[in-house]
C-alpha cells in the first residue's frame, strides 16, 4: 500500500495555454490520477502560453508516468520534461571532504604538511593514544557494509549499497557532528570482510557495520569486537534493538504493564529480531516468543544455526509450537521485524486486553496499522506516515557521539540499554500517549540526550 | 643546516615587568638563541607585570627549549605556558566529512535516505556505470598507505603517517576540489595491502598510493592497475616523476641543451628514483646513469632485484661503473632523490657546462644549493626556502582532477607527460630564468591547466 511521498517527487515542465482555467485544469488532471502536487510554480508567461513547474508526489515509477501522461493529454498542454527530485539530489554523491583548516599560504602548508606535520607523525610514532588527539580518529567512524542486505532490497552488492551509506554518513554529521565515511567492500567472504576492517580502523575511532546479511553479520561483529580496540556497532542489530526497548519501555508505561509481567511475540529472527531479542532478555520479560518463517522456534527444531539455537535456549519457556497466530495467543507484546501482511485485527484480538503492537517491517508492515489499531491499545511502525515512527536515527548517531567522547573502546549492552532509557525518557509523562511513544527523529534534544547516557555507561 | 620555519612555530606565553625595556629585552632574548619573532601580542597589562605571548619560528624541539630558557633567564620574566602552534592545528585532525545536502525536515530525509534512496541503489545495482553519476565515486579519490616510508622518516607505520593522509586530503580539496580520504592500513604485507584496496575501491574514482617503501610500492601498483578499472597513481614515483620532468624540460630551455643531447644522473633508484627514470627515458635523453648506494647501477652488477634489473638494461649505455662522482663527470643534468650531502662545488665543476642541479632530498639536500650554484646554471631543490622548489602538489591535485573528469580507467605514460608538459608550460617564456623554472605551489592556474591536459590526454 505505496502512498505519494516525497521520496518519489517528480517536477514536470509544461507548455500550457494562457487561459484562466489552466492551473485548474493541470492540478485537477494530476489529482485524478492521484498524484499529490506540492509546488506549482509559473517559469515563463508569453502572450500564447505559460510554462509551469508542476512537483508533485507520485508512488512509483508507473505511477510517475501516468501523471505525465495525464498532463499531456489535456487540450493545448505538452510536456517538456520530467525530473525526479530524489534523482537530482543525488547527483555527484551526498557528502564531502572538508579541510578544517586554511591553506592560504606557505605558512599554512608548512605546518598542514611538510615540514611540519612530521613532527605530528612522530609524536603519534612514540605515543599512539596519541591518534586519538592529533587526528581525525576521534571523530570518525566507517559505516561498513558488503551490500549484501541493502535496505529491504536485498543483495545489490557494495556500489548499489553506497547512496545509503553516503546518506547514514549525513545523517551522522547532522545529528550527532560525527564525521562518518562510507566503506562498500567488494566482498561477501566474512573472512574477508572482518580482515578489511581490521585493515583499514587506524583511521577510525568506530566501526558501525550496515546491511550486512545474517547470519553473517554476527559472526563479523563478534569477531571484529574481539580483535578491534575501537567499538563495533551493527545498527541493523543493535541500533533498531535500542529504538525498539525505548519505544516498549514507553507503550508499556501507557498501558500501565510492567515488563516483569509480559510475554512478547518477536516475529522475525534475522539481525534486528535476534538483537532485539538478547536486548529484551536483559530487561527480564516474562517471556519471549520466537517466530520466524518456519514457526515459533523451540528447542527441539531441527536444523537450526548458532544464532537460532542460542534463541532457542534462551526463549519459549513453556515450550510452545506452532506458527505465529499461534504465537499471539494471550501475549502482551508483538514486535515484527520481518515481512509485509503476516496477520490481521482478528488475531491481534486474541491477544491479552491492552495489546502493543510494534509491525516495524518496511515499507510494508506486518499489519495495516489500522486494522492493529482496532484491538491494540497502542501500535508503532517503521514507516514516517503513520504515529510512532520506529527509526534507527534516533539511536546511532548519538551512540556514537557517546562512544568517541569516551574514548570507548568497546560496546556493551549496559550501553545499549542506556541510549534506549535516554530516548523513552525524553517523552515527558505529560506528552506520553498511545500516538507518542517515541521522539520526532527532528527532536534536536535527542542525540545529545543519547550521547550523554552512553558516554557516561562507558566511563562507568 | 635547518633553518628557523613556520612549521616549528611556538607562542611562549610569558610575565614580564611593565617597563619600558620589557618588550625591547624580550626580543632580544629570543633573537640571540637564533628564534625569529612573528607576532608580539600584549594579552594583559597590570600595574605590576604585563602578559605578553611571543610567537616565534624554531629549529627544533631543542632549539625551543633554548627558546624558552632565554626568556626565564631574564630578571623578573616568567615563562608560563609554551605552545606549538602545529600541534594546536592538528588536534582533531585536519578534514571533515559534510554533507552535501540539506536535512532540514522528512521530505529532505525522505530523499537523502529512506524510502527514496532505495530508487537511487536500484538504479546503480541495473546499470553500474550510473554510481559515478550517482554518488561520490566521481569525486573521490583514496590515499591509501600502509606507514613504511613516511615522509622521510621511514616506517612509522599506519597510525603516524594518518596526519600526512589528512593533509593530503586537504591540498586536494584545496586545489582540485577532488574529496580525498586516508586509508592508513594496517599491515605491510603486498598481498594483503592489494587485496584491500581492491575490496575497498567500490566508494572511490581513483586510487593514490602513498608513503609505501620501494621495491614493494611497484608490485602493488603494477597488480592493481591491473586488477582495477579506476586509475592507480603512486604519488612518490609518478607525481615526483611528473614534476621533475617538468622542470627538467624548463631547466633545458634556460641552458638552450635539447634532452636528446643530455647524459642525466639520477641519483636514488627506490621508488621516486625509478619512476623518474621512466618517464625521463620517453623523452629520449642521450643517456640516463643510475646511481644507488653501491654505486652506478650497471647490466653486470649482482644481486640486482627486479627493479634494479630493469633500471640496469634501460640506462647507461656505456656501461659505466663507480661511483657517483664517477658518473657526475660530463654529466649535463644531475637529479638526486637519495640522501644528504653526497657532493660539493667540485664535483659540479666536473660536470658538463651549463649543468642543471636538481638535489631534492629533504630537507638537507644532495648537496648545498649555494655551493651547487657556484658551477651550475640552473639549480632545484625540494625546499620552500630555496628558489625553484620542486613540489608534488604541482601535480597530484590536477592529475587526479583530469582522471575524474575523463572517469579514466586507467592512468598512462601519456598522461603523465603531459601533466609535465602542462606544469612547464604554466612558466611563460618571459618569465623563464634560472631561479624559475617550476611555477609556485599556490598558483591557482597550475591544478586547472594540469587536469585539462590530462583529461585530453586520458580521453585520447
Amino acid at each position: 500500500m505505496p502512498v505519494p511521498g516525497p521520496g518519489y517527487s517528480i517536477t514536470v515542465r509544461v507548455e500550457a495555454p494562457p487561459s484562466a482555467s489552466a492551473a485548474g485544469d493541470l492540478t485537477s488532471a494530476v489529482g485524478r490520477v492521484g498524484g499529490v502536487i506540492t509546488a506549482f510554480d509559473v517559469v515563463e508567461s508569453h502572450g500564447d502560453r505559460v510554462v509551469v513547474d508542476i512537483t508533485c508526489n507520485a508512488m512509483s515509477a508507473n505511477h510517475a508516468r501516468d501523471i505525465t501522461t495525464a498532463l499531456e493529454a489535456l487540450p493545448g498542454v505538452a510536456v517538456r520534461k520530467v525530473s525526479d527530485r530524489t534523482f537530482l539530489m543525488h547527483l555527484g554523491g551526498k557528502i564531502e571532504v572538508s579541510a578544517k583548516v586554511a591553506l592560504r599560504n606557505r605558512d599554512d602548508l608548512s605546518r598542514a604538511y611538510t615540514p611540519g606535520v612530521a613532527r605530528i607523525c612522530q609524536a603519534i610514532a612514540e605515543n599512539p593514544d596519541d591518534a586519538r588527539r592529533l587526528t581525525i580518529k576521534r571523530n570518525t567512524v566507517a559505516v561498513v557494509t558488503d551490500g549484501s542486505a541493502v535496505l529491504g532490497l536485498g543483495n545489490l552488492g557494495p556500489a548499489a549499497a553506497l547512496p545509503v551509506m553516503e546518506g547514514k554518513a549525513a545523517l551522522f554529521k547532522k545529528f550527532a557532528g560525527v564525521d562518518a565515511w562510507p566503506v562498500c567492500l567488494d566482498t561477501q567472504d566474512t573472512e574477508e570482510i572482518i580482515r578489511a576492517v581490521e585493515l583499514i580502523a587506524p583511521v577510525y575511532g568506530g566501526i558501525n557495520l550496515e546491511d550486512i546479511a545474517a547470519p553473517r553479520c554476527f559472526e563479523i561483529e563478534a569477531r571484529l569486537r574481539e580483535k578491534l580496540d575501537i567499538p563495533v556497532f551493527h545498527d541493523d542489530q543493535h541500533g533498531t534493538a535500542i529504538c525498539v526497548v525505548a519505544a516498549l519501555r514507553n507503550a508499556l508505561r501507557v498501558v500501565g504493564k510492567d515488563i516483569a509481567d509480559c510475554t512478547i511475540v518477536v516475529c522475525g529472527v534475522g539481525a534486528a529480531g535476534s538483537a532485539i531479542i538478547r536486548l529484551l532478555l536483559q530487561r527480564g520479560p516474562a517471556d519471549v516468543v520466537a517466530v520466524d518463517i518456519d514457526g515459533i522456534v523451540h528447542r527441539d527444531r531441527e536444523g537450526m544455526d548458532t544464532n537460532l539455537a542460542w534463541v532457542a535456549q534462551n526463549t519459549n519457556r513453556d515450550g510452545k509450537t506452532g506458527r505465529l497466530h499461534d504465537a499471539l495467543v494471550g501475549a502482551d507484546v508483538f514486535i515484527g521485524v520481518s515481512a509485509p501482511n503476516l496477520f490481521g485485527a482478528e488475531q491481534v484480538a486474541t491477544m491479552a486486553d491492552d495489546a502493543v503492537v510494534f509491525a516495524l517491517a518496511n515499507p510494508d508492515p506486518e499489519i495495516d496499522p489500522l486494522e492493529a489499531q482496532r484491538h491494540a491499545a497502542v501500535v508503532a511502525t517503521g514507516r514516517s506516515d503513520y504515529p510512532n515512527q520506529i527509526n534507527n536515527v534516533l539511536a546511532f548517531p548519538g551512540v556514537f557521539r557517546g562512544l568517541l567522547d569516551a574514548q570507548a573502546k568497546t560496546i556493551t549492552d549496559p550501553m545499549l540499554l542506556a541510549a534506549a532509557e535516554a530516548i523513552a525518557d525524553i517523552v515527558a509523562p505529560e506528552q506520553l500517549n498511545p500516538s507518542f511513544i517515541v521522539p520526532s527523529v527532528f527532536d534536536a534534544a535527542v542525540a545529545p540526550a543519547v550521547a550523554d547516557a552512553v558516554r557516561r555507561a562507558a566511563q562507568a
